[in-house]
Parts: structure tokens; sequence; C-alpha cells
């Protein structure tokens, strides 16, 4: 029995936005490079090995190191290369195929004489995210960068990456695809700036929105999405995925129930869902409250939403009609705003047949 | 040496805050039973048992459990009672002397024959957080809900638990003040509509913000805040605390550096300080960086703020000053926004000098 907050998984929801990705990838002859960062589960990890894929992303050493344990030997690190972890970085790369990302050129005369054993690098591009990376304008430097990769021991350039966050700004699948316009547009731009041929090296991008969405990669040979694997409402929002594609839900007991003010009390709080939020309307929300159904969940938007969140404590406004046909000890859902936070907080999946799949923070 | 994301206690601040309230309780001839659910750390609560404290608050039946083992025999759950983890609670109060918490009426039916160790009950009131609890325009029902509750098997009545979570909108220790005399006269009305003699139940409230502001606490049996152990950005925008007393810090690496846009990169990211943001002067951020130093950090919110959080990135908005003065690879403090989130989702401390102290959540 379910007794307190347990992130459900719908493993056919789960393993058909794996596969649809997966066969996309084929289709488009782009690498499928999941970045594993959403669920962070060697059990799920298989699941998109079933599909073909054999290498992967994360974004932290810590990660590299879980997924290197479980058999995955081709993993990028999709994050700037943090110099304090260069000892980490070489253990792990006597053992597995490491690619490391170069977002800032002051890294390079550090690298100089500290990487043991052979790994790649990719250099950051940041193609309107704002967040990381060199800038297009930049481009005229990049020669310099590659040369200057090129002369540290043991490291091989291998291309570039880039993370096109802006996508998660979007609110429809025409504005997804008019700022992947841009990312292929920017790309391209920045090859014909450069001094190696075009099959001398790889170009990543990342994100879920467009590479969900997006009907052509021309110039891309690499996709790394990581949130397509279970979705959210965010993503939902940004116009991804559908509400009926998200993956996992929340089930939370219902301890208390105000209908003089539309509300429930959930145990499912800050700690469990993460204090991600989305507005709709001019209201801001924390997730949607779904009934639970022996095969899994109701996916819609009709019955109310979070409130607020306390660390433990979900407020559920919820209509007339939920709130009547619930009640106190009985389990709802809520699917998540941000699924890649809920998975992290909660460290554990349950499917809906019961079985558990294990996660990085879990106890073993 | 640290090398990736790591949260800093300062021991001596952090006693100084736990010692601070614990002698303001017993100036006030306050039972003082702390909330632990802050820290969620058996060695820190070893700290408060050294300024005598007895008898702590937690927000969940597994925190509870944590406890419990640690030697902990007086806890109040003040969580309304999750209905499905009856047994664990039979199992938990069979060993130690147990509080729960009624939020709604309608659970007093739902235990009528199902707790088997005597434990006690408070009931919540709402005196203005409007979260959970009875409303003070209830207090009529009270004297039967505390008739119903007495009725009930091995359930004994204790008396009445609030979180005047509303204090967290006040901005200075005046309008805390004005919020604690609301609840003490809410309280005061509620007793007298009572037709049990005062000395028969316990009050309790249990906020940070009017427990360590207030000078009066009439009417009042026990105080249980809970974030007073380290404090945090929230609380000192809210005037309960200065910058000074806050007694964690998110030690980061940095792993990038554009000057060009006074942002720095660092490896700390919603996953480790949570998603929870202020607002100051209309822009929100997550959290201040401060100098780290040998003996702590420098306490100031003078050198930035983080401006945004991804699953693994911060970035961090900061003075040239600032910015001139670490290098990549260095690692700066970032004051959090909810130490409460920051301590859960990092699972664990680290002292100044080095030692590490446990958290529930962290691998044994």
């Amino acid at each position: 029995m379910i007794t307190s907050p347990t992130l459900l998984v719908d493993e056919q929801k789960c393993k058909a936005n794996i596969r649809r990705m997966a066969e996309k990838a084929r289709r488009h002859d782009l690498e499928f490079r999941p970045h594993f960062k959403t669920h962070q589960s060697t059990d799920i990890g298989e699941w998109f090995r079933n599909e073909g894929v054999n290498s992967i992303t994360v974004s932290s050493v810590k990660m590299a190191n879980y997924f290197a344990e479980s058999g995955w030997n081709d993993i990028t690190i999709a994050f700037p290369i943090n110099l304090r972890e260069i000892e980490a970085i070489n253990r792990l790369s006597n053992k597995v195929s490491l690619t490391i990302l170069i977002s800032d050129p002051e890294v390079c005369k550090a690298l100089q004489n500290s990487i043991e054993h052979p790994i790649e690098a990719m250099i950051e591009i940041d193609t309107g995210s704002d967040r990381t990376g060199f800038t297009i304008d930049q481009k005229g430097d990049l020669n310099e960068v590659i040369t200057g990769i090129s002369k540290i021991n043991n490291l091989q350039f291998k291309g570039f990456y880039s993370h096109p966050g802006h996508s998660y700004s979007a609110r429809s699948k025409e504005e997804i695809r008019e700022i992947h316009a841009e990312v292929l547009a920017k790309m391209s731009d920045l090859v014909a700036g450069l001094s190696m041929q075009r099959d001398a090296y790889t170009i990543c991008i990342g994100d879920t929105p467009c590479s969900t969405v997006a009907s052509t990669f021309k110039g891309i040979d690499q996709v790394s999405p990581g949130n397509l694997v279970f979705y959210d409402l965010m993503q939902a929002q940004i116009g991804s995925c559908t509400i009926d594609e998200i993956a996992v839900a929340l089930a939370c007991p219902i301890v208390a129930k105000y209908p003089s003010k539309n509300e429930l009390v959930i145990h499912g709080g800050a700690v469990h869902l993460s204090k991600e939020k989305l507005k709709k309307e001019s209201k801001e929300h924390f997730g949607y409250p779904v009934y639970l159904t022996g095969k899994g969940w109701e996916a819609t938007n009709k019955n109310g939403f979070v409130k607020s969140l306390s660390q433990e404590h979900g407020i559920v406004t919820c209509t007339s009609e939920f709130m009547e046909s619930v009640g106190i000890g009985e389990l709802i859902g809520i699917l998540p705003v941000h699924s890649c936070l809920t998975a992290d907080l909660m460290s554990g999946y349950r499917v809906l047949e019961g079985r558990t799949l294990n996660h990085i923070r879990a106890p073993k």
C-alpha cells in the first residue's frame, strides 16, 4: 500500500516517449544521446538501451560515475568542466569514453598538464539561452580555442554542444520551430567561420522542446534531450507534449478537506514536487490534481491546481465535483510542473504494477 | 578538498542560534519543542539536547522514526494525521511518547478503533495562515471535537497547535509583532469558549519569525520554531534575523566567468539550493554570493545575487570587484533563500573544520 508521497511512472507512456524520440532520431540520421539527468535511474536507462541507445549525456561527474557503473561507456558530461573534479574525471576516463564541455577559454590553461587519459572536448555554444558558452559573436575566437584544445595533452576536440534553453519561453509548436530555426541558422553561421572540414567534428543540440517538435535537423549530428522521458506540465505549456504523454505523477495521501474554501490538503510538498511553478491565466500553480485509477491516472487539467506548497503540505484548490469524489485517507495524483526536479527529490519510482525503480539518490 | 556543491554549517553560529532560543524559552517559562524538519540531522539534534531540549517536533512519520532511533522519545508530528500511516504510528507509539495533529474532524471517525497504544492529540488551529486547521470562527465546534477525541480508544486530548505561517509575509520586526499579537488574541478568544480548565491542556505555536522576535508569550505553553537553527535570506527579509546569523552557506565551485555580462557560472543549481526565490527591489533571486574565508564566510548582500538556476547550474550576477577577485576552479559561498529546502536537498553538512554531519536522507 502507498502510505506517503510516491512517484508513479507509467511504464507504457515512458517507453512510448523514449521510442518516439529514438525513431525520430533514426529517421533524421541523428545520434540520440539522451540526457539522463531527468530520470537519474539505471533501471530507466535500460529502457533507452532497449531502443538502441549506446551513448548518453549527464550533467555531473557524480552522474557519469553512476551510469558508468551500470555499463554505459560513452558519456558526455554536459556541464562546464569543473576544475576541482579533475581527479575524478581522470579516474573515470580510465574506464569509459568521456566527453567534457569547454564553456570558457580560461579553463584550457588549467587543463594543460592535468588530463591523464584520452578524453574528448566539445565547445559549448550559446545559441540564445544566455546561460553558458561562447556566443555566435565570438565565432572569430573559436579556431583559436580549437587549436588550444588540440594542444592539451590527452584532450581531443570533438565538436560543438548547445542547449537552446530559450525554447522554454515558447508557448506553441510554432514558437518552438521558430527558435529551432534560429538555432540551426546560428550553428550554420558558426560552421562557415571554421577552418576545419565539416566531417571532422560533431554538432549536438540538447533541449526537449526543439528535439520533440522540430521536423528538420539540417547540420546537426546529435540530439541530447532529457525531459522527454517523462515530460511534465511545463513541457505541455511550452507545446512539446500533450498532458496525456506525461509519464509521471506523484501519488499523495489526502489528509484534510476544507470544502468551504474548495481546498484539499495533501501530504506532498516542496520536498516532493519542488517549488517550480507555472502561471496559467495569471494564477501560479505547482501541479494539477488527477484521479488515480487502477491503470494509471486521468490526464486532465480540469480538476483544479496545487495552490501552494510548504515543506510537506500541498494545498489543492479543486472543483466541488473533485472535492466530493475523494476522501481523507485516499490517494490522488499530482502532475508535476517540472519532472526533473520532482524525480530528483523523490529519488525513486514505482511503476503502476508496484515494482520500484532505482535512482542515483536512493538508499542502496 | 571540496570538489562539488557542499552545505557548510558554521557550528558556532548554529549553536548560538539554538542557545538564544533555548534561553528565551526558559525566560518566558515556555517549553522549547523545536521543529527538526529544518535540519533533519541527529547530529545537529544533539546540539539542541545539550541546551536542555527533551521534546521535539517533526513533520512526518518518517522523520519521527528517524529521531526516535537516536533516542528522542517525546515527539509531536505537526502535520495533519495521515490515515494511511496508522500502522507506522502504532509501531512508533509503542516505543515513544507521540503527539499527533487533528486538523479535520472527519479523521476522528476513522481513528475510532485503530490506535493501539496511548498517544496524544492536539487540535490544529488556523490563526491566520489559511493553510490547515480549525479557524477561530469554528471555536463553537471545538468542545465537541475535544469530546470526540476523548472517546477514541488510546487517544488523549493534549491541547492546541498553531503554525502562524502568515508571519512570513512580514517585512519588519514591528509587522511580526503585530501578527504575533493577533495570534495571542485569537488563542485567548479560543480559550474563553472552552468548557475545560486552562491547566488541563497545552497551547503550542510554531513559527520562527514570531518565536524569535516576540517579547511576550502570554497564554502560550510551548514554542516549536524550526528554521531558527540556520535562518536564511527569507528570514532576514522578514526581519527574524540578521544576515550574520545565517548559519549555513552552500560552497560552490566556479566553472565559468563571463565578465562582459557580469556573470559567474557555478556548480550549484535547483537540485542544491531549491527554486525558492525572493524579490528584492523588483528583482527575483535565489541567494547571495559571498566570499569563503578560512573561518567561514563574509556575511553580506553586497556582492550580487543568484539570477537563475537550472538543474545543476547557478548563474550569479555580481559586482566587477567580486568578479575580479574570484577565479575559475575556486569556491564561493551562496547564502540560501530557504535553508529548510536547501538542507533537504543537500542531505548532509560539513562544519567549517571539515567534519561531516548526518541527515535523514544521507546514505548510511
